[in-house]
């Protein structure tokens, strides 16, 4: 008998491969020849997975927002700091979050002329959102019925603040150590216990 | 005599019908032919201008900042709210805003794999913050003094709160009308001067 081959498992393997190589590279510099020859495998077994560059993209994306949920799911749902957790779920604190936001500035550029990107990149903030919402509502220092407006409205802006400090610390690291993107979401959060 | 041709203009028109293409389509889908094409030259002239696709996102993104730069231009040196002023000149509040943060981010998908670009960015970000920073060390409110940290401190938060928004609202404008966007910047400036 053939031995059996988990196609899911293999095409989210490929995934993870073409975001690394599209986060180092560019969009650009990436082909679906590149991708096989990264992953071991034949351009015609990665073509089977991925139809064009475009749906290579779309999954690449999905990978790196999956690896972004694993670390939301790995927080303690009555964690003090859930709030806190959740904002450093997303910056660019160390090399795996920063190949993610690389791999999202390629998908970015893309989506910009790709309703269907676009649609994509929406859901992702959406659900953030809310889980941030959620957060606050939960917070056990009571930042919603102190906080200057509904717990939406102040995920919102807390969220802004988030991927402001990521987009800028993509692109200048020794600007935005660790410890500085911290400081600036950490009086954001802050600001809405007062 | 030939008639004399202002190349810094041509070139400088050029870069401006290019951010726009960029903009629309995305960085892939623009070839220096379809620029020539827009524009009306001749693909030979414009590869005058523009050695390489890389050279013309360049001068793209330089485009794209000077009209930002002309909007804070015209901003009154002693505008009481030159601060809100300085935020509204980056934000994507009208077509021509949002064209602009488009062909950004289609630069930023190039600017992950190319440290000149990465550095522009990095400069665009600096000067802009400077701004920031010399708005709220002479705001009327006393911002600098009352406010959380120094006037860089508050300006790096305030920019990031900025860009955040932006970059969200580049792909859900629905979710951003110019009011929102609006109201998260003002309560952010409001929070500097509590």
């Amino acid at each position: 008998m053939p031995r059996q081959v988990d196609h899911d498992a293999r095409r989210e393997e490929v995934a993870t491969i073409a975001a690394d190589l599209i986060a180092e590279r560019g969009l650009e510099q990436v082909s679906l020849r590149d991708v096989a020859a990264a992953a071991g495998y034949s351009t015609t077994i990665v073509t089977h997975y991925f139809a064009s560059k475009r749906e290579l993209l779309r999954h690449a994306y999905r990978s790196a927002v999956h690896r972004t949920e694993q670390r939301v799911a790995a927080i303690a749902p009555d964690s003090p700091d859930r709030l806190l957790a959740l904002c450093e779920a997303v910056l660019p604190l160390d090399d795996e979050r920063r190949r993610s936001w690389q791999t999202w500035f390629a998908f970015f550029g893309a989506a910009i002329s790709d309703p269907d990107l676009a649609a994509m990149q929406r859901r992702y903030v959406h659900a953030h959102r809310r889980a941030l919402a959620a957060a606050i509502a939960a917070d056990h220092s009571a930042v919603a019925p102190a906080g200057p407006g509904p717990a939406g409205e102040t995920a919102r802006a807390l969220l802004a603040t988030v991927h402001g400090v990521a987009a800028e610390a993509v692109f200048d690291p020794e600007d935005w150590p660790p410890d500085r993107q911290l400081q600036v979401v950490r009086n954001a959060i802050t600001a809405l216990r007062e």
